[in-house]
């Protein structure tokens, strides 16, 4: 079959925050071929990532990522990753090209299950969906104590596994931060595990991330996810030589190197890849077997849709020792109105990757609606992109 | 002073064809503050450049790079390096942001400069704009005749320095490249230097790219460019450890810490900087000083205008030893159009940095208002941009 039809839907919730809630707005993507529909999702800016879909051809590098995939062959697996290669060179120079694929990338997988009436899982050579156990993927509070009633909340919603992050965290003295952690430990009690994300604040200053070791090590956190900037390797791996808590990371990676690097590089323990940033499910599974041959843990990166988490959760599934998820725990009106049944914990409170075809989740259009945002882009007299009807 | 307005223009050759000749369009930004006028570019897809610059704020770690320039402070360096370092945190899940900011930041130093009545170079912190021998930066012709009469025309034009890149390099045998690699000696003359650039053509696959190198070596190339994608150090430094020829590399980098870690990881001997991609003349500048450090030879990278020309040479504009400057040789009527006087060579051929305020060049508005690109985009019934008044 040919890619017929590709499409981007801009959704946002009525206001959007400055909160690290990445779960405020979404590029939804449509794709259509041989009479099948396919859902993918880009985490991503809505309008910059169509732009880069629709926008002329600025030299034979710096194409629109639409020349690549538009009525291109959607036979099989292999021609995903023939686009993704075309688009790596023909778009080397649009820098925003890896995130607008990505979501077109989770759809084509989308789609070519449900031709295959197979997971998409299975068509990446996973023999089965392992139990991964989900941890709730939080916001701290702006004080010690709003975070302890979401850490008490959260336990009493049943999550075994809590990660706090953002928030003031590094943004004041490492004392402070210590009242969170600890604060955090307090409220999912002492058997929960609980993971720590600092959101990058400590750009590539290893001395101010190191100050925050030895309460990190108090609270018994799991892990010390993105003390640094995505690139800032050098720092990595000189806070890992000191660290008694593994370091985490990934979810800026927007290609494969980017994620090896910090492995190889940067030393982390747990290397966190979102499907809708480092250009689809393909390359997210590459970097599963990559971080499985090092001894490096896989989580998924998703903070949003049960879409976004379904594709999230394929590259992994089949990998038994990668036993732990994140879960957005918290996510806006907008991304719980997004699938008609979100994924369910067993009665173990273990989640799976779906076993329907393709990624599993059924879109619900009609409750979407309402959180749809009209966009146009008109560019030399023609209109290169204007809302489609979903 | 406040940063008053930021606008975009979109330019472009009435014809885009896929040939990897950058000019074709320009993304050109103007900034205004304290009754004085910048100019900068980006060196990127103008449309994806101008929504990542007005697009709604997605969470609070993805917000439009307009957030932080508009209103902000501009009294010296400082201020444009604390905007920077505002976007790294505030706009780190929007990819495209870096090739935005490029493009103003550049204009934010004109401003300054102009303001100072200094040239940007010495607000660097350069005492002296040393010579450049610039090299005429040129495409391989289809075939090897049509590459040896661009080498021919080049020198005959007085360049006692030639690149050839791209073309057809890398996509037939070896010993097709290697006919091309001997045309362009045989163009360029013996005595010339001659730069061979092959575009990212062999991803990360050393092998092809060592199968080029006995050539490379008979036809005297002084460095062997782009041999791999951006990203891939580990294939830079398995082909820089057998390779006579030194590698150069970096036209990718969208942050400092791509370009250091091509150098301290893929081993090559020239980081090419694009001031336009990088995050503008600062970041450039912090990579100069990080090549000379590390006796790697820092080039700028130039294919488009005399506006980015003079921008990419401020940040080494004052180290003697990295005497080697791209130029544009064959650029667009468009690019052509850009500035008023271009920057000259002196009587021994070599290329300064401008000694005038800023950036030194004076916009030819009047002659690129035939290539503006009309443009509107909308979102929620807002227009968020329309092709200001050049």
């Amino acid at each position: 079959m040919r890619i017929e039809a590709v499409d981007f839907f801009y959704l946002a919730m009525p206001e959007v925050t400055t909160a690290a809630d990445g779960s405020q707005d979404a590029a939804l993507v449509r794709v259509a071929a041989g009479g099948l529909t396919g859902w993918g999702e880009c985490e991503a800016a809505p309008l910059p990532s169509i732009a880069a879909f629709v926008c002329p051809m600025s030299h034979g590098a710096c194409r629109p990522v639409g020349a690549a995939v538009l009525g291109a062959r959607l036979d099989g697996p292999a021609d995903v990753a023939a686009i993704a290669a075309r688009i790596a060179q023909d778009s080397m120079d649009l820098l925003q090209a890896a995130h607008t694929w990505s979501g077109v990338e989770m759809a084509l997988w989308d789609l070519l299950g449900k031709a295959r009436q197979e997971p998409v899982w299975r068509l990446l050579g996973h023999a089965r969906s392992e139990p991964k156990l989900p941890y709730a993927s939080l916001l701290f509070g702006d004080t010690p104590e709003a975070t302890l009633e979401r850490g008490r909340a959260a336990r009493a919603a049943g999550f075994a596994a809590v990660k706090f992050g953002w928030g003031p965290i590094g943004r004041g003295a490492a004392a402070a931060d210590a009242d969170q952690f600890a604060a955090a430990r307090e409220g999912v009690g002492a058997d929960a595990r609980l993971m720590i994300d600092t959101g990058q604040i400590f750009s590539e200053d290893v001395e101010a991330a190191a100050a925050r070791l030895p309460a990190l090590v108090a609270a018994r956190a799991h892990w010390f996810e993105e003390p640094f900037a995505g690139h800032a390797y050098e720092a990595y791996a000189a806070l890992a030589a000191r660290s008694p808590v593994g370091l985490a990371g990934g979810e800026a990676a927007h290609n494969i190197a980017m994620a090896r690097h910090l492995m190889d590089y940067g030393r982390v323990r747990f290397i966190q890849i979102d499907t809708g940033r480092i250009g689809g499910i393909g390359p997210a599974k590459a970097v599963a077997d990559l971080a499985r041959a090092r001894g490096v843990t896989f989580v998924n990166h998703s903070f949003t849709t049960h879409l976004a988490l379904s594709a999230s959760l394929q590259p992994f599934a089949g990998h038994a020792e990668a036993c732990i998820c994140e879960y957005p725990a918290a996510p806006s009106a907008l991304a719980r109105a997004m699938v008609r049944t979100p994924l369910a914990f067993d009665a173990a409170g273990m989640l799976r990757a779906p076993e329907a075809p393709g990624l599993g989740v059924e879109l619900a259009t009609d409750a979407l609606r309402p959180f749809l945002v009209e966009a146009e882009i008109r560019v030399g007299g023609r209109t290169l992109y204007r809302t489609p009807a979903l």
